[in-house]
């Protein structure tokens, strides 16, 4: 028997990553977002969704560009703060001693330090109220060498954070549980 | 220096949900996604993406509707089974053990045995190229009382699984690592 909870935003795992854009005069801007996530395996497509009232928002209308940076877990202060934070108000990069990268592929800075970043020109651009979903098509991804196995990024070296939306807290990735796709007959025990 | 990797659906982390409708005769289907996340607060939005030749994603079409089950990690071989088989083919319940319950909030079912569930209809269909993005309104939202704290459903209790899209594995929730929009300065040490 479950309990009803009403209409709200409690699914679990969300993901906590860094939303790379330019703004009008060119300062690189970063803030944190969970509401992100792949959509589409070809085109390779990945969203954010973003408040329009956040500095981001305008600079992606504006550039047609974002990226993705993945903070490691022990980025998560930072990346907690580069969510509350506005690029109006402060320079996050001064207040973190974090670096901005210029992009090769789109027009939007990523974080140097972070081991894993996407980088996007936006593709579809969705208003569902709140939040504007901008999908963004994935041009290049860049990973640190020390993040990799086999030349694949690998969850468990990148360490990323998951945002637990009931409980308002950050999650570390916890252990390998299996491989994906090799179920192709009915389990027999679980 | 970052080395590239071309253009890949390589982000971390993917959710493993687990997608419920109805198909044309009225039986209940289940597949399992990992491109799928929030997208709005308000009104509470989620999507799944579904490639167009799945069973799911005609029915979706037909009832404008599906529900998110959200299997604890010790389901995992089930989740990937229904992420390999295809309702075309087979019954997934039957062959997994698991129960349809009806949704008293959308005409979709969920998965009586998996603690946390998101009754959604459809709002926007956005279609990326390979997969079809299904954004859903979040009607209801129900959950088991034993994964609940304060009211909330708890990470940490759902257990739910993480999808590695570079080692294509399953990965568990760790430990909890601080709280969210607490840092309204900027942190001194990381």
């Amino acid at each position: 028997m479950k309990t009803s909870l009403g209409a709200k935003t409690l699914a679990v795992p969300s993901p906590v990553w860094v939303v790379g854009t330019y703004d009008g005069e060119g300062k690189p801007n970063f803030m944190t977002a969970a509401w992100g996530g792949i959509c589409c395996s070809r085109p390779p497509c990945i969203y954010v969704s973003l408040r329009e009232a956040t500095y981001s928002h305008g600079s992606i209308v504006a550039r047609g560009a974002y990226t993705v940076s993945v903070p490691g877990e022990e980025y998560w202060r930072k990346a907690d703060y580069m969510g509350v934070a506005s690029g109006r108000d402060t320079d996050k990069l001064r207040d973190t001693g974090l670096t901005a990268a210029e992009s090769a592929a789109v027009d939007a800075p990523y974080i140097e330090e972070f081991p894993l970043v996407l980088e996007c020109r936006v593709k579809e651009t969705v208003k569902l109220g709140l939040h504007t979903m901008f999908v963004g098509e994935i041009l290049d991804v860049k990973a640190d060498e020390e993040v990799l196995t086999d030349g694949f990024p690998d969850i468990q070296k990148v360490r990323p954070l998951l945002f637990g939306s009931g409980d308002h807290g950050y999650h570390a990735v916890g252990v390998r549980v299996g491989d994906a796709f090799t179920n192709r007959k009915p389990p027999i025990e679980d």
